[in-house]
């Protein structure tokens, strides 16, 4: 696959492209990344990339022509059509399924404005996504962009290895994880449960799927109606709920 | 401001830490940012920061004593005491609400697990704030510590110009922002609209707004219930919502 980011900050990517799982992606082959100026492409002398907004107001807006000249010049071929993804608040909302989707692609170019608007004429005719990674208000979409590309990358085959994999299992139950423990079995006064440390293993597993339940119940009770749940668990939550709701009456 | 990072990766900061308005805001000596690696306090000639998990099964966790030594060693005094966040999936969803909350302390602490899980002591004893970025699964906290920290940091006095409170001022009103045009007024034979070359301020005022408020309703009507709107607005709003049903219908 090959990601192309178009900034005026590439220098933003660096730790990010060249460390851990992103890095080793692109070592192994597996994935070609490059944070591209698209100031190169500006196309007039004084390499201006934005210009005030017709109509007035204060802020600028970046310029049509080298957004769109950079996403022309890094296509691969005439048969790939690239997904060209703009980064911002105005986007729709990205999700897990939106990364599994942007994994098949062959070519993904993401679009990272800083404090300035863009050209609608980028929307409407450039772009075939906006995205948003959630509610809360940064200083350009490199970060946002970050996010989406180690989320994608880390779906393609052959980039997370066995010690991995087992997190992704856990998280396609679509329940928050269990407590986790290793040594010291003492530290500062502080225990593990007995259970962890029986050697009884289907007591373990039973531990360890009620605390993912209750987990999951308390902080994020809007998953359970996704997840996968046997008749008992959903009898045994819908008491625990019950006896929370009690609790707090008093 | 003091923000340290906890990370097996701090070279992944070394982008983000460096460039745009994070840079200038660590240059004007507005915020101390750091990433430590914390296996430096792993306590143990091997530098081992994670072991098995008791009670078996996949993956490694990391220990309590490498974290709880970090944190305490980057203490400002005895005063303060720092807000310690673990960035991590059964987090709660971190909002702009939360950033503004963030923004008033002294020093933060964020902790950024990869792969591997928390020895549940960190959790219970050591941290203050458990923060997801989004229902999305990525390779570690790194990259969801940098988005806590970019809408942070900019929300410090003296870290914005005025090139950017404009972008601040149209957040506040609730609702997404109108479209924004720049020269040149004919590209590629896509135009510019009439009334934003009109010169008559009133009239573009009314068009913005009513493309602010279409578009918030067409792209995320949630937000309408909670932003300032006069009721000839809602009213509006009320018949271009049945305008689009019909037209679905038909």
């Amino acid at each position: 696959m090959k990601i192309d980011v178009l900034t005026l900050f590439p220098e933003m990517f660096d730790g990010v492209f060249g460390a851990s799982i992103l890095g080793k992606a692109k070592e192994k082959g597996i994935v070609s990344l490059e944070a591209i100026n698209f100031r190169a492409y500006s196309g007039n002398k004084h390499n201006t990339v934005d210009d005030y907004p017709y109509g007035g107001g204060g802020g600028m807006v970046l310029k049509p022509e080298p957004v769109f000249a950079a996403v022309e010049d890094l296509k691969i071929d005439e048969n790939v059509r690239p997904r060209v993804i703009l980064m911002c608040p105005q986007g729709s909302q990205f999700t897990q399924q939106k990364a599994e989707e942007l994994a098949k692609e062959q070519h993904l170019v993401l679009i990272c404005g800083h404090y300035e608007g863009y050209d609608e004429r980028i929307r409407e005719h450039l772009v075939t996504d906006e995205l948003s990674i959630g509610d809360y208000v940064l200083t350009g979409g490199e970060v946002p962009a970050m996010v989406v590309i180690d989320s994608v990358v880390r779906l393609l085959q052959g980039v997370l290895g066995n010690e991995t994999s087992a997190v992704t299992d856990s998280y396609s139950t679509g329940l928050l994880e269990h407590p986790h423990y290793t040594r010291p079995a003492e530290f500062r006064g502080w225990g593990v449960p007995d259970v962890l440390i029986s050697g009884h293993h289907a007591n373990i597993e039973v531990w360890r799927r009620e605390q993912s339940l209750l987990r999951t119940l308390q902080r994020r009770p809007d998953l359970l109606k996704q997840a996968e749940l046997t008749d008992k668990e959903r009898k045994w939550l819908a008491a625990k709920k019950r006896q929370e709701t009690h609790n707090q009456g008093e």
